[in-house]
Order: C-alpha cells, then sequence, then structure tokens
C-alpha cells in the first residue's frame, strides 16, 4: 500500500474517483462519535467534492467540525481501492451545487437532471482537501 | 427510511450483512479525526462481527474508543443500504478469530483458508453492538 500526502491525481486514484464507484464518507457526530453515509463523488483538480443537501447530517457535521474521511473500493476488483482522511474545506451552494448534482447524475444514473431533488432542498458542494491518502 | 435502534435480524438488514457486500467501518483515530476502511463483515444474532488483527488502525483505535459506524450497500443494488452506529463490545482472539476469517474466506472468496495471513500476525474478532439502525 502506497502512502501519500496530498496527491489525489495519481492515475490508480483518479480513476476510482471518476468511475462510477460510490464512496463512503464517514464524519463527526456532536459527540465525536462517528458516522457514514454512501454517496456519489467527484474529483477536481487535486480536491474531492461531494454533493449533499444543506441540513443533512453529514453536512451539519462538518460545519461543526470539519473532519472528514473517505473510503473508494473499485466496483469492479474489491483489491483496487483508496482511502483517505482530510478537511472540509469550503461549502458552495446556488447554481454551481445545482449544476453539479445534475453532473453526478449523469455520471451514476445517466440521467441529465438529478431526480430525487426534494421541494426546497437547497445542494451544497462540501470542498475536501486530503491530507492524507493511502491507496492499493 | 426506517430507524430502529438495536434490532438487525431484520430481514433487509440481515441479508446485507449475509451477502457478500463489504462493510465500510469508521473508526476514531487518536485524535478523534474519522478514519474508514473496507472490510469483510458478519451477523451473529443482533451484533455484528469483524475480523482484523492485532495492531491495525482500526483495533488500535477500537481499543482506545469503542465508538464505531458500519455501512453497507447491496452489491447488486446501489439504493439498498444499511448504516449504523454502535460500539465495540469485546474484542476475541485465538482459534475463534482464526476460525473466524477462514469463514469469512469462505464467504467471500470461496477458499476454506483465508490466504492472507501474515507471518505472527494474531486475528481479532471485533464484537459490535449497534446502538442506532438506519436502513433503506
Amino acid at each position: 500500500m502506497s502512502q501519500h500526502q496530498i496527491d489525489i491525481t495519481e492515475p490508480l486514484i483518479k480513476n476510482l474517483l471518476e468511475d462510477k464507484n460510490l464512496a463512503f464518507v464517514a464524519t463527526l457526530m456532536k459527540d465525536g462519535s462517528p458516522q457514514i453515509t454512501p454517496t456519489w463523488v467527484d474529483i477536481q483538480g487535486n480536491e474531492i467534492l461531494i454533493n449533499t443537501a444543506l441540513g443533512r447530517v453529514k453536512q451539519k457535521n462538518v460545519t461543526r467540525d470539519p473532519r472528514i474521511a473517505v473510503s473508494i473500493v473499485d466496483r469492479n476488483n474489491p483489491f483496487h481501492m483508496v482511502t483517505l482522511r482530510g478537511q472540509v474545506i469550503d461549502q458552495i451552494t446556488g447554481d454551481l451545487a445545482d449544476n453539479h448534482i445534475d453532473k453526478l447524475a449523469k455520471k451514476y444514473l445517466n440521467k441529465d437532471k438529478y431526480p430525487f431533488r426534494a421541494p426546497g432542498e437547497k445542494r451544497v458542494i462540501l470542498k475536501v482537501k486530503p491530507t492524507r491518502v493511502a491507496y492499493i
């Protein structure tokens, strides 16, 4: 297993993030206990983008404590995986977040529009800066 | 999404744990930050069994702080999933742990013996008691 401080543009990592693999994201509850949710994921440069909605558990968690962990396993090879720890360094709402969830719907569902939007839901991009990455 | 305090014997949950889906397990590093690893998983009664080796990051983490989160997505249906939070209430080593990793190798790899054992490695079962479960 290789360990890097910050480089996720290495093809073995980037390909895992660009392919339609689910990411599993751990955040911290108010009492400091861990919480996990599966989520869609995207890579932009050396950062990971996660798209959620304002008020969801993980969005509230990273607003309180930005520390996060992400794990992705290749859907075609369970022994090819990346796991990383990092921080949410920015939260982006508005048109950028709305367009981004449509981009992810295209990637994961091959649909032009995200089909699960709830009334009044405000999408938000969580921008994750990795501080430690391991892959195999 | 249904939420239960402790019952994972509900068939929709139990089947996810009994099928050969990978589980993603979050534990807490010494500084309180979250860490994730994918792992094999087993269910015994109303508890989840994870098999790791003494000295691995997650084993050291749960020895320091037993709080844990587990997420499993159906490999055949990405919208069927269970996510839970709980505590590691026991760690079991010796023959029981050695036999248990062989059982998991049978489940996940269809091999009678776990093929990845490292020299000197001591296997350990982490027994997880769920305190909160959600599934969809």
